[in-house]
């Protein structure tokens, strides 16, 4: 099934909005076996948007619009869509009466704008919307189908995952695919397509492996094409157990996870209390920490020493190993950790300390080199970054690396347990 | 002059990668006078990319290709060039020049298809690409123009700045425009609108405001069509300046900054040193306060107490209080400030304290609720937050809103200065 998908909007098109809408019906509509062949931005603007009706409509399978459903004379998508069709704008009781619901509900009058948001053209069927005013449309003629949604994206995520996706399931023409998800932290992407060189080539053509990197991680996807569910999945459990065999603990995860969610799972169940000294990071690691729900069960908090009086004050930092080795150096984030564990009474802790740049660095330090240290009050495993001159990179990618590195030291220390939060 | 933008790639239409070059174009066209009308995004695909030329060449003025120039078989932007134009693809021994002597500088061979990549539709001048291999190209026929540039962002950028934009200001047709921006920080994006009612009343109509709000911050942009520059700039200060007087502190500066740079700025200035103490902020604040290069010189550091014992004991924070109050609540964020001052050695400091959610809420103290504080150690300014259920949302804008509490507390102390870094 081939698509064109169509958002409308003056704010994208002048770049005041990044459509982030289209990534994600990009990867849920292939997702589910249809193919978006081509995006087309337009205006608000009522012959535009006709024009770009005319121009798709004929040409593919499925139509997907994306804004212009609003209250405001912006929002004029269901005019076009009555005068492409040549079908009239009829009033639809049901959602005004959910409207004046909503607004009862919060105690505030409806206005004028919100009962014309309930004219509907009458060819379509209305796809609910629970989380806004105003509710998607699906249009089907000659086998051919248009769904028109809100652009506010968490109103058109949740209409095309309660209804529209569902309802596209059902359609004829689908190639069916199937897809798993390997997560890897700490491999660059040219070292995991060294290391799966061989197993590529053993993939049948109908198997395909996608690299989708981000700082410090990349995740890998197996997508087969077509078959029967049953068999196809028994076979991507195969490749995958294949490329699990060939990266060993960098491969974090399946699925729908991520890094901090996957440490903060580890420490939990083993009722460990971790803590961070963070000094070029700046309290990246932490803000990464605590951006899972419920890590207040295993997480004390960070101490950030920006500055080196209180690496020495704070964490018990070595005057003389700071004038030696510097601030960047091995000494020094190994003296973190054991400082912020006594500090903190925590059982484990990430540190970071380096150059983050863009300036500041040195011919023997220079930018973008990082000290990463992970461990316990014993035994503390500790790492060297060469990373690139982009601070927030810099920053972001040594976050997720520390965290990485305790999540690995902790594979390797499966014995080592705590009392978690006993306050 | 109406312009398409046709950006070529699966990798964009499948969600796999977020498509910011066209937000970047579509910013930098409009501050010239160039509206992109509509954009298009195709498949690398030779017949749907000659399609869309021949859709978007005798529509518009000018058309902006990005996508497809790079030395892989999916790169067939050129061979479209060709086919759609009748003309020939010929070999640029200067760019194959230009591209043996970046290899040579690597210490590795250049390719065939690197030489491939050197072969140019015939009808095109080419724009130097400082930053890659591919240069871009400027095809011009019939009063129409086409612009074709690499995908990679920065050397898209690097390309239209230095080549393509400056060329283009030169074309006929363009309507100037000129920009004012003035940024302002914690007031709500309804609350300015209802404050600059009547100055938006007296506005002419070739001036127009807009509002771009992003999470504590809103930007606004006073744009004038057409006129004289010396004209235009003198109606926009004015402008500006009556905006300046309405809402004062809360604008924070003008054009390009940031909150964070904003702030760093004035406590550089003074000499003053800040710390943080943070909990359910986890870090954020401190992440961006050191997204600042040279953060070093006025940042000590944070301490994340996500744990009430670490508020007691490294922050001094009463149990009393904790009993009494709560962890969210207005004496602990005072006490918070005014222990991580005592125990960083800081001039002065900002706090928060909150239910970042989406779970922890109870009926007097819910979800969104946070308090923040700032000021040094004889007189602190609190607030009380009350945001939505967004975690994410609630952690970014908390730091945001407390960063701008000690820029305010800041410009009313302005007899508050201190010694700077004497370690």
């Amino acid at each position: 099934m081939q698509a064109l998908l169509l958002v409308i909007g003056d704010e994208i098109l002048l770049g005041q909005t990044i459509d982030t809408n289209s990534t994600w019906l990009g990867q849920e509509l292939h997702a589910i076996g249809v193919q978006i062949s081509r995006r087309m931005t337009v205006r608000d603007n009522l012959s535009e948007i006709v024009d770009a009706l005319s121009y798709g409509w004929s040409r593919y399978d499925l139509v997907i619009m994306t804004g212009g459903l609003g209250p405001t004379r912006d929002d004029i998508t269901k005019t076009a869509l009555a005068e492409f069709f040549k079908v009239d704008l009829v009033f639809d009781q049901g959602t005004y009466d959910r409207i004046l619901r909503i607004f009862e509900r919060i105690g505030r009058p409806a206005t004028e704008a919100h009962r014309e948001q309930c004219f509907m053209p009458s060819n379509a069927t209305l796809l609910p919307n629970a989380m806004g005013t105003a509710p998607g449309m699906w249009i089907e003629e000659n086998g051919r189908i248009l769904i028109s949604l809100p652009g506010v994206p968490y109103e058109m995520k949740s209409i095309m995952t309660s209804a529209g996706l569902p309802r596209l399931k059902t359609q004829e023409g689908l190639i069916p695919i199937f897809h798993r998800t390997l997560l890897t932290a700490g491999l660059g992407e040219s070292e995991i397509a060294s290391r799966l060189g061989t197993f590529e080539d053993q993939l049948p053509s109908h198997i395909k492996l996608a690299y989708l990197p981000s700082l410090g991680q990349v995740r890998l996807r197996l997508s087969a094409y077509g078959g029967q569910a049953a068999e196809r999945e028994r076979e991507m459990a195969h490749y995958a157990q294949m490329i699990h065999a060939e990266l060993g603990q960098a491969v974090y995860a399946e699925g729908d996870t991520t890094l901090e969610a996957t440490l903060g799972e580890l420490l939990r169940s083993r009722g460990l209390l971790l803590a961070t000294a963070e000094s070029c990071t700046g309290g990246a690691m932490a803000h990464q920490i605590t951006s899972v729900p419920g890590s207040s069960q295993y997480y004390l908090g960070t101490l950030v020493a920006y500055h080196n009086a209180l690496k020495i004050e704070k964490l018990g930092v070595s005057i003389a190993d700071l004038e030696t080795h510097g601030a960047v150096s091995e000494p020094v984030v190994r003296q973190m950790v054991r400082g912020v564990i006594r500090a903190f009474n925590a059982d484990v802790a990430i540190s970071a300390s380096g150059v983050a740049g863009p300036d500041g660095g040195s011919p023997d330090k220079p930018v973008g080199m990082i000290w990463i240290a992970a461990g316990n009050d014993k035994e503390i495993r500790t790492h060297q970054l060469k990373l690139g001159k982009d601070r927030m990179k810099n920053i972001e990618a040594t976050a997720i690396l520390a965290m990485n590195e305790l999540r690995i030291w902790l594979l390797n220390h499966p014995e080592i347990t705590g009392k978690g939060l006993v306050f």
